[in-house]
């Protein structure tokens, strides 16, 4: 990340906790990590994120719409596949039972030592294998990893275990050998705590609408193909939480799970792929800061047949914002096979009894924010001084529309608060009586408010009101009565 | 709870479950306790009573929304008194490390094998005041709790831990005496798994607020009076989940907490506490089935000055939907004290600084979606037949209209479906060919869609619909162009 482009991100986090988008966790008790709040303007942007994919996805009449727990049985996990592979190496103190990322802990070490500890393994009894990589190794990254790999080896491990000491009770040589833990977040379930009650927070909401098929397809009496569209909260315990609101320990996702026959799972992935880019476009995205990133076959996850990620270019580099995956039966034929109960379809039309195809589409509705904010930024010089301005597309724009009083004279205040009474109804209105009206617009632009109107001394003549257009910054003149159709149908 | 209200309650459930309103959590798994799947109807009503809510109140200059992080730092819970105050008492298996809460314990007991119990206490070296309590104690409820209470006094607890066995290794006499156990979930954060990571689930979501009050009236430049809203769920380790969405273990709460002058708590506790009556009333909950229940002042809550619930007649009985507090300055003052952040406001008008006092407003959005539902459900009999029809208002409906062509004519199924495409665009819409179109009016009115539109043969020549009116089944007929403004103004 260059200068440039960094400053880019520090200008968006300061923005957030400035105007109120988002703030760090329990800041005042020094901030949770990689856990963030959504201020006043925050929560808005994000409802209206979320509410243009809801009405996207399910105001059609082939996708129902779903709101799972977070809380879900153990079993399901298991079924999953995530109890048993969503995992990092851990290694415990044995002397005052601290429990440590083996990832953290070469983390932890500083390089200079790092080469040194290194230099010690050459001379000890390490497999040859491991030997060349120490030779090769160089840079941070490759070092932490080749540290994991030794830990994670039980015979290689031994001189890694006694040379490190527990961050936490200074002991040298009292760590177990890696083992595998879990990225969920676990708690208890009930009065009873031990293995039995364990449940965990659920890393993905896609599970939710997976036990749910049967339940949602006999309800609403849906046929193949249909889909299941569900937003909601999921967590991972990441260790390496970055780039503000891209990597997360608590985030929200949207997805969707089309079922569908197994011979149409190339058309209907084929059809998801590019409807969901063009959800992203519809709003304004900027097309060239958007991607495929197609997963080659030899990099696809183990349930996966066909894969693609639509990524946004951050200033920190592309990242993924959505996935397109093709899940084959994988899914319901586990729910099946840890269920035993049937998860099978009978199609009529084919006089065939079979597992549904899925096909995902899996966004962040974090990481959609952090986009649609990013793109959005911009700098600007009109006339000689700077304007910053956000220029979110009028349907995302946390306020819609600002009342500004041109003066304090008779009756104008009255005017204004019986407008901003009125138009609050149907919109989000921002009132501000405050400053040189230059400056109200600044204040304006910088969040993203697509029209000022201003009510001025003609106003009181002859009701006419000007409307002021965030990024063109032209105004027009119309009645009062008509702003709220006027704003009502940049929204449609 | 009479035979006919707990009819009414198995025909809630029954009915939310066959049309996918509600399905419980992790079914195929045999459910997990104390927690629920809204399905594709459930989403929408929760959704709609969510969406109400937040327009009454943020719509306004005076209140703020917030979306704060289920996950915060756990001094927050120390602060607001969870962590010491939020227990029920428990003991832990000395053998296999199994915890327990006293009362659940208390509650496998046979009440014979109790009675017996019981028995034998009068004869060990109980305290006078115990034995005069067995003695006057009856029905199973008095007994836990004497049970528990017995179990809680370290001096009177060894017979009982003598006397019983664990449920899940089966030794006796292997129980601790009891402690304190906190009903808030509890994980680990990042990579260490020691006391120093545990965090909560939030067992409400008024902590994010108050924590938040100093970064969003400095964002939003707010002046006192000011209000911060939020809707999100929170989590409470339940041992007695009961009455399906009433008392569950994770659920959704709309707060909002307004931040007044102290000497002017009354005047805001008062108006919101009539607001807020009228917010469930303009939704057209039966005004007959509301109440204030008002705390009297010897069971107010530590940090209350004055409280009321506002309960709902539900068929087990009266209930708590939304409390209405005022919380005075002691979550403020118990933040800065423990962050030694001020949470102190400048007055600039009294040109005094102060800790503001709040007034608070925290309803349930699961509880108000059962008493909507419930409060909606009437069985009616119609021309000798009996329909079932829930008279949920239609901003609160889950399908706004129903499109039904009446025959399958010629370009009928066309302009049908054009016309549920065209209204897609601005509600939700479900469209239904098949049946006799009285059928496939009751399979509406049992889901309360208000509007039934249907498609004949005049549709074709002159272009007009009939809408019928769910509750009072009349028809009018008006141009299909209309259909789209017929329903938003009812929506108003």
């Amino acid at each position: 990340m260059n200068n440039n482009k960094q400053d880019v991100m520090e200008k968006i986090i300061s923005l957030a906790k400035r105007k109120g988008f988002v703030f760090q966790s329990s800041e005042i008790y020094g901030g949770l990590n990689g856990c963030y709040d959504y201020g006043p303007l925050g929560v808005e942007l994000l409802k209206n994120i979320k509410e243009e994919w809801w009405k996207f996805m399910t105001n059609r009449s082939d996708v129902e719409g779903l709101d799972a727990s977070i809380l879900m049985a153990s079993t399901v996990w298991e079924a999953s596949g995530h109890v048993e592979n969503f995992t990092d190496p851990m290694v415990d103190c044995k002397s005052c039972k601290a429990r440590y990322r083996v990832d953290y802990l070469a983390g932890m070490i500083q390089s200079k030592k790092k080469s040194k500890v290194f230099e010690q393994l050459l001379e000890s009894g390490l497999s040859d294998n491991f030997k060349a990589r120490i030779n090769s190794a160089t840079g941070d990254d490759e070092q932490n990893e080749l540290f994991v790999d030794i830990f994670e080896s039980p015979a290689d491990s031994q001189y890694l275990v006694a040379e490190t000491n527990c961050p936490n009770c200074g002991n040298k040589g009292t760590f177990t050998s890696a083992r595998k833990f879990n990225l969920m977040f676990k708690t208890f379930l009930g009065p009873v705590e031990e293995s039995g009650s364990v449940i965990y927070l659920r890393p993905e909401t896609a599970q939710g609408i997976f036990v749910n098929f049967m339940n949602v397809q006999s309800a609403m009496r849906q046929k193949l193909p249909f889909g299941i569209a569900q937003i909601g909260k999921a967590f991972r315990n990441e260790i390496n939480t970055r780039y503000f609101l891209f990597r997360t320990r608590e985030f929200e996702q949207m997805e969707m799970q089309f079922f569908v026959r197994p011979s149409d799972d190339k058309k209907w992935y084929d059809y998801w792929k590019a409807e969901r880019l063009e959800w992203f476009k519809n709003l304004g995205m900027t097309e060239s800061k958007l991607r495929y990133h197609d997963h080659p076959a030899n990099k696809l996850a183990h349930y996966a047949k066909e894969a693609t990620d639509i990524e946004f270019e951050f200033p920190f580099g592309w990242g993924e914002i959505e996935g397109i995956h093709n899940r084959t039966d994988f899914d319901l034929s586990r729910h099946e096979e840890f269920s035993k109960k049937s998860t099978k379809y009978f199609d009529e039309e084919l006089k065939e009894k079979y597992t549904p195809f899925i096909i995902e589409t899996s966004a962040g509705a974090s990481r959609s924010f952090l986009a649609f904010l990013i793109d959005s930024y911009n700098e600007e010089e009109v006339n000689g001084e700077q304007r910053t301005v956000l220029k979110l597309h009028p349907k995302l724009a946390p306020v819609k529309a600002a009342i500004l009083p041109l003066v304090n004279k008779d009756g104008m205040p009255e005017f204004a608060e019986n407008l901003a009474t009125d138009l609050r109804r149907r919109f989000k209105i921002f009132y501000d009586d405050k400053a040189a009206i230059g400056r109200r617009y600044r204040r304006m632009d910088e969040i993203g408010t697509p029209f000022a109107i201003t009510i001025d001394t003609q106003t009181l003549e002859d009701g006419t009101v000007t409307i002021r257009e965030r990024d063109s910054m032209e105004q027009i003149r119309i009645e009062s009565s008509k702003a709220g159709s006027f704003i009502s149908e940049k929204l449609l």
